[in-house]
C-alpha cells in the first residue's frame, strides 16, 4: 500500500505541510520510522524524538508542529487520526480457500486433516500441525515444533523451533487499541505488529497472545506459558520466565528473565518488571519492579462473617490513621 | 412444542388448579408472558407482578398461589420445577451435516473453508465467514461484519454490522443456571434467550457471552470487548462501553454507556452500573455503582515478607478498632 | 516402551545400584508404583513411603538412597531427572488423517461434520459430537452425552454419561510442570495421566482441563463447571460441586462435594477444601479450609481518590499496630 501525503491528509482531515505528493508505505515509532514511513506523538514529552525522527511525515497537533524537521499532517486529535490511518495498512485478511492435503507438501511435517493453511507458510522439519488449526498466510513454524488442534496462528507470526502450542490457543489476535472520537464513540486501531515466539517455548490450552500495535510483541526463547493467559499487544517476555495459568499482562509491559509469575495474577500496562523477580498468584501488580524478589498482594481469606467485619474498616483506614494522630514518616 | 397443563403438571409434579386442557408454546417471565406461556414466582416480593401477569399459568409454592389470577401449578420447589420443565421447550440442537461451498449461496460475502453452516442462517453482504467456523441455526450476522477463525456462534444469535469477532469466541453458550434438589445435587436450566449483539461491536479472541435464562443477553452499537471475557446469562452491556481482557461479569448485571471497564476485574450478578463509569484492572465490584467516577479495589503489590506481616492484622482491622476504642461514627 | 535401568540410567545421567537389565514400562508414585515401574522422592519427608514403595526402581539423591530397599538411581537433581524421563513414557501423539463420517460408524451417535475422530475411541449410545470437535485416541465418552463444537478432548480422556461440554473446552491439555536446571532453564515434564470425568457433569465454553502428572485429574459426578475456568492437573473435584466462570484451581488441590465457588475464583495449589464450603467469587484462597462455612477475601470496591489514601496505610498495617503498640494477643 501506497498513499500520497495528500492523501492521506484527505482521509484523517489534516492540514499539510510540505510535499503533497511524497509517497508513504506504512506507520512507525518516532523512533524507528524511516524516510517512507509516517508517525505521530502526541505530547510535550515525545519533543526530543519529534525533532530527531527520520519519519517522511509526522502526524501533530498544532502545539507540537513546531518541533518537526519534515513534512507534518496537523490535526485536532492526533490518537484519532492515527487510528483511522492505521486500517490503511494492515495487511487484508485474505482468507485461504484450500485446505492442507489437496495442495500442499511439507517434507517430514505431518500437518492433520482439516488444517486451513494460509499462502506463503513456512514450517521446518519434523514439526506437527494438529487437527483443526488455521495457520493464516505467511507465518512462519520452526521445525520441532508441535501446533496441536483447533490452534488459530493469525496472518504472519513467527513461532520458533521445539516449541508447543496447546489446543485452541490463539497467537496474533488484533490487539486491544481503540481512540475516542468527541462523540465518545471508540475508533479501532489496526494493528500491523506481529506475534514474535522463540525456541522452545511452551504455549498454554486457550491462551491468547495479541500480535503488537506498530512493533511485534515478543515471547523470548524458553519461556513457559501456561493456560487461559491474556499477552497484550506489545507485551515482551524474557528468556526463561514461567507465567502460570489465568495470568493478564496488559499492553506494552516488558517482563524480564528467569521471572516466576504465579496464577491469575494482574499486571497493568507500560511497566517494566526486572529479571528473577517471583510474584504470587492472585496479586496485582501495578507498578514496576525494579528489584528481584518475591511479591504479593491480595486479601487472606476470611469466613464471610468476619470479612464483612473487617471490610468496613478497610476502606477507612486513611480515617483511622487521621484519627489515631499516627502520620506516615512516624511509623516507617 | 405445544404442552397441554395437564402435561406440564405431570412433569413437575405440580397440582393444577384451573384448565387442563390448556395450551403452553413457551416460558416467560412475569412481566413479559402472554396468554401462552407459562411463568413462575419464588417469593413474596414478586406479589405485584404476579397479579398483574398475563401468563397462561404460573408455577408457585403453596404460600403464592393466592395471588395468581389465572391457571396455576402448586409445587414444593418451584426454582426446581421450571430448570426441569426449561428443557421442555429447549430448540433441540440440530446438528448440520452440511459443510459450506457444497450446498449454499450467500452473494458478496466469503466463507472460508471448513466451516460448518447451520439451517435458516442469514449472513449480510460483504461479510467474513474465517476458517474452521461453526454458525448454528438460525444465527444471523448483518454486514460488512467480519467472524475470525474458529469461532462458534450458538443457535439463533443476532450479531449486527460491521462487528469484529476475534478467533475462539463462543457466542450463545448456555448459561450457567442450576437448581439444586433436596438432595443437594443439580439440574441444569435449559437457556431459551439468545445473545444480541448491536453494531460496530468487536469481541476478543476466545471471550464467551452466554445466552439468556428466558429474555436475551445485550451487547449494545459500539460496545468494545476484549480478549478472554466472560459475559454472564442476562448481562447487558451499554452502548460504547469498553471492556478490557480477562474480566467477568455475573449473570443479569447490567452496565451502562460509555463505561470503561479495566482488565480482570470481577462484577458480580444483578448489579447495576450507571454510565461513564471508570473500574481499575482487577478489581471487585460487589455492589450497585449509581455514581459517575474513577472507582478502585484491590491490595497494592507488596514484597511477599512485608505481605506476610501485613496480612496478619488485616484480617484483624475490627478488632484492632475495638481495642482501640474507635467508632464508626467518629471516624466519618 | 520398555526401558532397561542401564538405559534410564545414561538417559538421567544416574549411577545405578542393582539390576542394570531390569525392564521398566512407566513412571508411578512412590505409593502406587508396582515392581516394573520406575518412581522417585526429592526430601526426607517421603522417608516413610520411600522405605515401603513397590516400585522396580527409585531416582533418588546422594542423601536418601540409604532408605531405598530396591534398584536405585542417584542423581545430583531428581526432578529434572524425572522431567527428562516422563517423555520417554509419554504415548506418541497420533495424529489421526482420517475424519468421521468416511471410515467410522457410531451407531446411535450423532456426529457433525468435519469432526476428527482418533483410533480406538469409543462412544455410547445417543451421544452427539459437535462440528470441528477433535477427539484424540483412546478417548471414551458415554451414553447421552453432549459434546458441543469446536472442543478438543485429547488423548485417554474419559467422559462419563448425561454430560455437556461446551464449544471451545479443552480437556486433557498438558499441565503445567516444568523442572529448572542448574542454568535455570526449563525442562517439561510430560504429563502421563488423564482426566477423568464422571456423570452429569457440564463444562462451560472455552474452559480447560489439565490432565494429571502421573496420576489423573478427577471430576466427579453432578460437578457443574462454567466458562473459562482453568483446572489444573491432579485437581480433583468432589460430586456436585459447582464452580462459576474465570475460577482457576492450581495443581494437586482437591476440593469436596457440595461446593459452590464464586467466580473468578483462585485457588492455590496443593490444598485441600472440605465438603459444603461456599467461597465467595474473587476471593483468593491460600489455606486448606477444614470446615464448611461461607469464606470471602477481597478489596471492597472504593472511589480511585479514596483507595489511593487507604493503599498507603494498607501496606503499612503492621507498623500501625507497633506503633499504637498493639499486640496481637491482646485482640484475639
Amino acid at each position: 500500500m501506497l498513499l500520497s501525503l495528500k492523501n492521506i491528509a484527505k482521509i484523517i482531515d489534516a492540514q499539510l505541510i510540505g510535499d503533497k505528493f511524497k509517497k508513504i508505505n506504512g506507520i512507525s515509532t518516532l523512533e524507528d520510522s524511516n524516510s517512507d514511513q509516517i508517525t505521530f506523538a502526541v505530547s510535550e514529552k515525545y519533543k526530543e524524538p519529534l525533532m530527531n525522527s527520520c519519519a517522511g511525515a509526522i502526524i501533530v497537533d498544532e502545539t507540537l508542529k513546531k518541533y518537526c524537521k519534515t513534512n507534518v499532517l496537523v490535526v485536532k486529535d492526533v490518537y484519532l487520526a492515527y487510528s483511522i490511518l492505521s486500517h490503511k495498512f494492515k495487511l487484508t485478511q485474505n482468507i485461504s480457500h484450500f485446505r492442507f492435503g489437496h495442495q500442499l507438501s511439507f517434507p517430514e511435517t505431518t500437518i492433520a486433516d482439516s488444517c486451513i493453511i494460509g499462502k506463503g507458510v513456512r514450517i521446518g522439519i519434523n514439526s506437527t500441525i494438529g487437527a483443526n488449526c488455521v495457520i493464516e498466510d505467511n507465518v512462519s513454524i520452526g521445525s520441532y515444533s508441535m501446533i496441536e488442534s483447533n490452534v488459530t496462528i493469525q496472518k504472519g507470526c513467527q513461532i520458533g523451533d521445539y516449541c508447543v502450542i496447546s489446543p485452541g490457543a490463539v497467537i496474533g489476535s488484533e490487539g486491544f487499541g481503540n481512540a475516542r472520537n468527541i462523540e465518545k464513540k471508540w475508533n479501532t486501531i489496526a494493528h500491523l505488529g506481529v506475534v514474535l515466539i522463540g525456541n522452545k517455548v511452551s504455549i498454554g490450552a486457550n491462551t491468547t497472545i495479541d500480535r503488537g500495535t506498530i512493533l511485534d510483541t515478543e515471547i523470548h526463547d524458553g519461556v513457559k506459558i501456561d493456560n487461559l493467559i491474556h499477552l497484550a499487544h506489545n507485551v515482551i517476555i524474557g528468556e526463561d520466565t514461567a507465567i502460570a495459568a489465568k495470568t493478564g499482562v496488559a499492553g506494552s509491559t516488558v517482563i524480564g528473565k528467569r521471572c516466576m509469575i504465579g496464577g491469575a495474577v494482574g499486571i497493568v500496562g507500560h511497566l517494566k518488571i526486572t529479571d528473577d523477580v517471583v510474584i504470587n498468584a492472585t496479586s496485582t501488580v501495578n507498578r514496576d519492579i525494579t528489584k528481584p524478589g518475591v511479591y504479593t498482594g491480595f486479601v487472606p481469606l476470611m469466613l464471610h462473617s468476619e470479612w464483612k467485619k473487617v471490610g468496613v474498616w478497610l476502606t477507612k483506614l486513611d480515617k483511622i490513621a487521621t484519627f489515631m494522630k499516627i502520620k506516615l514518616k512516624n511509623i516507617r
